[in-house]
Order: C-alpha cells, then sequence, then structure tokens
C-alpha cells in the first residue's frame, strides 16, 4: 500500500476566499513526486476545536498528517493547543526546543521573550523539528494511526523545514511509488483536437492529463513501477510524432523562443497595439533575453504607429488600425528601423466590447492580426479571434504571436 | 450562532497539486459575504470511498455541506454513489431529474444516451437542481444533521447552480450575519510599518487583515452586527488620515493611475528597460486606457535607448545603462519625442546575479532607478533595491513607477 498522506492547513485567512493557499499545491506536488498518495487536503480555521477536530479526522485514515500553520508566537497561533487537544495530552515546555527558539532569536539580535517562549510548548511525547529559516519549531508526534509533522505556514519556513525533516523519513513510514513524468507543451490546438491527436496514448500504464496554461497545453505523462521511465519516454516519443510542430519541450513559449533565437544566433523584435506590452514582458522575463532581444514598441493608437513604426495613415484611415495590412505594415516597419533579424506585431480588439472598421462592418471582440516579417521572406500575417474577456484575448494573442516566431525558428512557419 | 457550511471538493487533479482549485475560493467567499461561516475546506480524491468519507465528516459537525464536482457522466464521476454511501442509501433513477438531463441534452441537439442518463441517478430521498449552465443537475439531500447540496465542478456551472439554487435557501437553514467591508490599498510602504502606523485600529468591533498583492498591500476592514458599515467607515477613514499619502482606494495601482490620469486630462508614456514592457502592459489591461496611454517604448539594449530616446552614448558608458543619470535621460527623451504631459522611465538589474558599473562597481541585483519627467518641472529619480528574484524584482519596479505616476497625479509626488 503506497503511503497515504493528509493535509490539514490551518489559518482563517484561508477560509474566506480571499487569499489563495499555496502551501497545499506545494506540498501535495512535492508529495505526489516523492510517491506518496495525498488523500485529502483541509483548510481549517484558527480556532483550536476546528484544528482539532481536522487533525484527528484525518489522523484516523492516514499514514502520514502534515499540518501547516498556526505555530507562531500570536493568538492566532493556535495549533500546539489543536494538536494537544487531538492527542489527549498537554502541552509542555520542551528542552530542545526552547534551545532552538532562543539560538534562533539571538541570531536575529533578539532576546527570548515570554510569547516567544510559548513557541517551545509542544504536546507531551511530540518531538521538535528545527526550523532553518525562522524562529517557531516544528512538531513530530504519534496521532492514532498516524505520523503527524506540524510544520510554519510561512512558505520559505514550511518548505525548507519539510525537505529536511520529514520528506528524508517518509520511506520509513510507508511504501513510496515514485512516478515518473514528462511533459510536453502545445500551443494554436485545441484541447479535443489534442485528445483525439493523442487517442490510445493513455493505457499501458502510462497517464495521460492536459494541463492549460493560458493559451498553451501542457500534456503530462506519468507512468509507475517497472519500466515506467521507458513507458513514459515512449509514449511522449509518439505524442512528439503525431502532433508534429505543434509540439515543443516542457518550458513556457517564451522560453521556447528565447532558446530558439539564441540557438539560431538572431534578434526578435515586437510592435504591439493589442497587447500592449505583454510580447516584450513575457520575452525579457526570460534571463538572458537581451541576447535576443534588444527593444520593441507598444504603439497603441494610430498616431503612435505612424510615428514610431511608418504605417501610412492612409492605411489607418482605409484600413483602420485592426486590419490585415496595418499587422504587415506595423510588422515591417519595426523591422526596418531595429536592428533585429525577425518582427511581430499585434492588433486587433481586446475589448470590453467590439470594433467598427472604416466602412461601417462591426469587428467582433477578440479579433487579433499577428504580423510575422523577416528579411528577405514575404511579410505573412495571421487572422484570429479569440472569444474571450480583455485580459484572456489579450494573453491569447500574445502566445499567438510567440507561436509564430517558434514555428519560423523551427523552420515549420 | 451563524450558519456554518463546509465545502467539499471533489477531483483526483486537485490533489497533486498541479491544478490549483478555483471553485474553493469562490464559494468561501461567496459565502462568507453572504454572513454564513466556512469551517473547513477539503479537497478529496475522486474515489467513491474518499469522497464519502469527507462528506461523512463535513456532515457531522456542519449545518450545510457543499460537494463540488464529480457529478458528471464518466467513471471518474464518483459523487453521486458517495452520497449514496454516505447516506446509507440506494442510488434511484429520479423522474424529475430525467426530465432535466432530457432537456439539457435536446437543447444541445443530442439524445440521451445510457451514460447521461447515470445523471439522473440520485440517492433515494435526494432532490435535484436545475443546470442552468450545462447537462447534470445538482443534488440536495439530508445528511446526518446537515443539509448538503452537490454542484457541478465546472466552475460556470457551479456558479450559477449556487446563485440560483442554493444562496436563496441558505436564510432557512440557520442565521446569517453578513460583514460590511472596506479596503483600501498601500503601495512602497513595509507590512510592519503598516501595521504600526494602523496601531488600535483594529478592535472595537472591527478586525483589520493585511493582502499582499505583489508590491501593494491591501488592508481590508471587516465587521458584523449593529452598526458595523459605519465603524468599518470610521476605522478605513482614520486609515486614510494616518497613512496619507501611501493609500488609494480599493483597485490596483495601474488602474488608479488610469483613472487619474483621465481624471485631469493628461497622457503618459513609458521607457522601460529593467521591466521590458511590463509597465505599459499593466496600464493597457485597463479599459479605456487608450485615452491617457497612446504608446511607450520598450529599450532594452544601449543602443535601443540612444537610438529610440536619445540617451547620450556618452552618458551610457560613462555612468552606465543603471545609473540616475540614464533613469533621467530615458524620462526626459521619453517626454519629449511622445505626446505625452508625463513619462516615467525604468532601468535596473533584475537578475539573476549582479552587474558592474562602468568603474568597476558591483551593482547588486534588485538595484533600479524610476525616472520621472513632465513638462516645465524638473525631472526626478528615485533609487530602489528590491532584494528578490529576477520576475519579483520586475513588479516591485512597475509598481514603484505607477505609484510615482500616482503620487504626482494625487500632488503628493
Amino acid at each position: 500500500m503506497t503511503l497515504e498522506v493528509a493535509l490539514v492547513l490551518v489559518g482563517d485567512e484561508l477560509l474566506g476566499g480571499t487569499r489563495q493557499d499555496a502551501n497545499g499545491p506545494w506540498l501535495a506536488n512535492r508529495l505526489t513526486r516523492a510517491g506518496a498518495r495525498v488523500t485529502s487536503w483541509t483548510l481549517a480555521g484558527d480556532g483550536v476545536a476546528e484544528a482539532a477536530r481536522a487533525v484527528g479526522v484525518a489522523a484516523e485514515y492516514a499514514d502520514v498528517v502534515i499540518v501547516s500553520g498556526g505555530l507562531g508566537p500570536t493568538d492566532d497561533d493556535g495549533t500546539r493547543a489543536a494538536l494537544a487537544v487531538a492527542g489527549g495530552v498537554e502541552l509542555v515546555e520542551d528542552d530542545e526546543a526552547l534551545d532552538l527558539v532562543r539560538a534562533a532569536q539571538r541570531a536575529r539580535g533578539s532576546e527570548l521573550d515570554a510569547r516567544r517562549r510559548l513557541e517551545a510548548r509542544l504536546p507531551r511525547g511530540a518531538t521538535c523539528l528545527a526550523n532553518p529559516e525562522g524562529t517557531a519549531p516544528g512538531i513530530a508526534m504519534r496521532l492514532g494511526r498516524s505520523t503527524l509533522f506540524a510544520l510554519p505556514g510561512v512558505p520559505r519556513e514550511m518548505q525548507a523545514m519539510f525537505d529536511t525533516a520529514v520528506l528524508p523519513r517518509l520511506g520509513d513510514l510507508g511504501d513510496l511509488d515514485p512516478a515518473s513524468t514528462a511533459s510536453l507543451r502545445t500551443s494554436g490546438l485545441r484541447e479535443p483536437d489534442i485528445q483525439d491527436a493523442l487517442a490510445g496514448l493513455d493505457g499501458g500504464g502510462v497517464a495521460l492529463g492536459l494541463y492549460p496554461h493560458q493559451g498553451e497545453q501542457e500534456i503530462r505523462f506519468t507512468a509507475r513501477g517497472e519500466g515506467a521511465e521507458e513507458r513514459v519516454e515512449a509514449a511522449a516519443a509518439e505524442a512528439r510524432r503525431r502532433l508534429g510542430a505543434a509540439v515543443y519541450g516542457n518550458v513556457p513559449i517564451e522560453e521556447a523562443v528565447v532558446g530558439a533565437l539564441k540557438a539560431r544566433g538572431l534578434v526578435g523584435t515586437t510592435a504591439e497595439s493589442l497587447t500592449g506590452g505583454l510580447v516584450a514582458r513575457m520575452l525579457t522575463e526570460v534571463p538572458g533575453a537581451s541576447d535576443v532581444f534588444r527593444g520593441g514598441w507598444v504603439v497603441y493608437s494610430d498616431a503612435w504607429k505612424a510615428a514610431r513604426l511608418g504605417v501610412p495613415e492612409r492605411l489607418l484611415a482605409e484600413r483602420g488600425a485592426v486590419s490585415k495590412e496595418v499587422a504587415r505594415a506595423m510588422a515591417e516597419g519595426a523591422l526596418e528601423r531595429a536592428e533585429a533579424d525577425l518582427a511581430v506585431s499585434l492588433t486587433g480588439i481586446a475589448g470590453p466590447g467590439g470594433g467598427a472598421a472604416p466602412d461601417g462592418t462591426l469587428i467582433p471582440q477578440g479579433t487579433f492580426y499577428v504580423g510575422f516579417a523577416r528579411a528577405g521572406v514575404r511579410t505573412r500575417v495571421e487572422h484570429h479571434r479569440a472569444p474571450h474577456s480583455r485580459t484572456i484575448v489579450r494573453r491569447r494573442a500574445a502566445v499567438r504571436a510567440l507561436d509564430v516566431l517558434r514555428r519560423a525558428l523551427d523552420g515549420n512557419g
């Protein structure tokens, strides 16, 4: 039986839905990769009774219970008391924990006060876990049939303590069955089309999952047991064969583009209307982007398109800014003015609401054009429509523009 | 006693930590605003036994249990069976549910097949809830001392069913105690400084929460009961008085800037190195930004700073791109070239790793300069350091630049 782990995340702020919990996903991901099975994940309020109940329930069925949060020195921090209640024992000051708290305070130039000293109190019979990144020690104890670990709620402290004090002990507490995984990304394909293309690939001991990343789709292959790595590799290779140019390695598309530009010693530039700088921002998010991206334009108004990129005013008046012709002129104007090998342009309507062409035709929200210019090659323009909200239209359009670059660099453009 | 609600979110994909659950936060937020108290929130796997256990535990203490997910027609969808197990009853086909499923399929141009027909099976004694946005009906039933509602997992369907079939019934199931809330945002203050400044404001029946939003801090005031609204308003007004120009209304800073520019009929422009288009992207994320932002430059290399904005090459060679002088020249060059009233510039080192000035001095990672130029006013440059990772440095710097604009527009710059 694979080791079963239950997570209990403590904190009133998590329950109101105003703060997204980050510790749960991090722990679940780490545990799953290590080969444990996360069977439930409970958010509980700060109240001692609530946390005690959540911990008690988890300890009835899970091999390991991991609690996060509520170990600090303030009145909100009720996890120590909750563990004592759940275990039916009292809280006692622990010498080793006291030494840890005192040393951590000293390292911060503070003396131990009465409040901080509370952090050294553990349920009787529990042992403490050192906190490499903060003051409050963690707690390890038996509860029912489970082994329980209580970790701080501050992500940095929680992560360090998990990696040093919990992860190495999991193998002794039950069977771990680590998964082999492989991932690919695609852009520009709809989920049902990907599913159709990959039909039959899940099965034979390989599970296939699709995870959307705002305009990109991650395809993840997972297998366990004998020969898992080979099975996963074979499935991923077959998926690459079937999806062809639509698929790339498991990195965000902006990293794929920066990598491909570097590999070919080329420089790209951007001319953005619709996306207002998003494509440039994505490219420059990648460390080392300065080798392949020197700058770009945000040309939000007609006047800027004309003044910065030389888009003919006649074209803007006759065709309108959201047109194939203007997208082409933007890309060509950018390529001419930048010291660059490739240029992409974006113009469109993010909304809310649609727009009108100079001839009065309605242009629906989400309409956009991607221009792509390259010296010595005929400029291409793609027309798309993403019937979504403003933010999503912009994000999808930026990913489309990056995908045009990526495919051109891969020789499939 | 305020109505207590437990959430149970069903789906294997939620447990591995690879997909963030969006239904929990939405439900918790909605319920909290309606005046219910969300006491726990459990993620459970698809397995019937697991979901049944989670539901059974929740029904032991909560007044209302809301289950989301697992109502579809595939083999993964085990919620119907889990509810039957938890209630100790069998699943039976429900006439009303069958009518709903048949009508929904017909509206999609499909006939009812055997698989879809499974969606009409309910635990004996339960009633169905119409699905305004999809096929699978929801379920309402008594379980232990609780009233249980099972909703679909697709957010659009879940939200519509919650609003039409669950929310109106909550008042009959227990006491609701809706909260009055007010929010302010600040930027550029550290959390401990905000806490010091607001000391004593929480208490007197007003709870105060601080929620970080990547470089901005939201300060939220919450109160319940008699006179809650007045208490919340008084606390927010006092916070405004104490924090002065550091505080603005409860909108993201880019919205505050676009709003202030509109109110004053002014146009801004951007010259970005460090942030690579992030400031322009943030401004243009706001609908209607085209009234106050016509375009901007991403000048990532020295050559672009010189060619586009006229930054003297001598300055770049002598002072280096990451310098007060270059930040000033960028802002002034942008203002001169754009048809704009205000210009902000950003130059710095996002990392990974630091850089070196022309004289060999080390410039630590996270160092950045914000320039601010305005016709007829002496250009100002702020020097900052954000000792964080690349993405966070860039985000913090963008928020600082927007805050410089905001303060200037508020007359406190």
